[in-house]
């Protein structure tokens, strides 16, 4: 019981299921949004409608669109000879918005995880090694978390790829742009050391 | 441009204007209402329309429901002598959830504050006297802030109620359950010691 309404504790407590809310800030932004009601509570509802009745995987890579392949496998301007593995579609829009790299991606939908009990069935790997087979790929880009799960994803992809005549290549590791030698771990100091070039 | 897609872009836009998201919890946030399209999307959507449609302001006391007269003004539950005024609906909200409250409210819409301009007419302070004055009202709450706005406010009104024969009360200060007098600041704990009772 919120709000004595029966309408709007529903929305609070749905709200409250977002990550990075929880009851207290629900209650604020329902507040906020019934303030603002023409200019956010309703285009909020409408567009939440319009995601929720046209969104869908892409069947190529895995990300999401609003058709049966997304706006990045169908659009003719994308190099066709590189593919982009990511774990999830949060890290293809991260790389998106970089606007660096001009190929197509690849969804895994998570990474190999023993505990878990992930494996290779549940990643999408298996569509992977098909579309290496079947498009005409010369580079397939491990963009992995630099994580234990990860790494051990990253490894066990390169094994299955390892005959097929691709180039598998991973991301630079070292000190990010901006970062203070001081405050890196030590994992990322040694590895930027050891990837050390010349000036 | 965050997704490539200009539907699931539009949400995100729109869900980052909430209090407490960015852009980067709302990415989060759309990727997880995706993933949870049954579960969470489309309930989420229906709880904005209906709320969008329905909720309005009390005409008598300024709570936010879905009727002119909201849940508590409703009520016949409710004592009819007492009148608790608060700055906004959300310490409504927090005053309902103690439980203890059994009267009825009166939402100011804010404090009184010279620097931003707001003065009594912006504040349903005239409709408080009405209210005073037409009904059976024996006592008014001041549960204001303990801002200097609020505190400002609440001299303002309780001046404006001297000659109506209502007894005008203001909520307690001290130190808060739970509260280590080592992290209280100096203003509370003279408070406290000023307002110190018998054991």
């Amino acid at each position: 019981m919120n709000s004595n309404n029966s309408d709007i504790d529903n929305l609070i407590a749905l709200l409250a299921k977002l990550p990075g809310l929880g009851p207290r800030s629900a209650r604020r932004a329902v507040l906020h949004l019934i303030k603002k009601r023409s200019l956010l509570l309703s285009p909020l509802a409408d567009a939440m409608f319009a995601v929720a009745t046209t969104a869908r995987e892409c069947l190529i890579c895995g990300n999401i669109g609003t058709a049966d392949r997304c706006e990045i496998c169908a659009s003719e301007k994308r190099a066709q000879g590189q593919i982009c593995v990511v774990e999830d579609v949060a890290d293809l829009w991260a790389i998106e918005r970089s606007g660096v790299f001009k190929g197509r991606y690849h969804v895994l939908g998570g990474s190999l995880s023993a505990l878990d009990g992930v494996g290779p069935e549940e990643l999408r790997i298996p569509q992977l090694a098909d579309r290496v087979r079947e498009e005409e790929i010369t580079e397939v880009i491990l963009a992995l978390n630099a994580t234990v799960d990860g790494q051990t994803t990253a490894h066990y992809i390169a094994d299955q790829l390892e005959d097929m005549g691709v180039a598998v290549t991973s991301l630079a590791q070292g000190v990010p742009i901006g970062g203070e030698l001081d405050y890196l771990d030590d994992g990322t100091i040694s590895a930027a050391l050891n990837a050390r070039k010349s000036v």
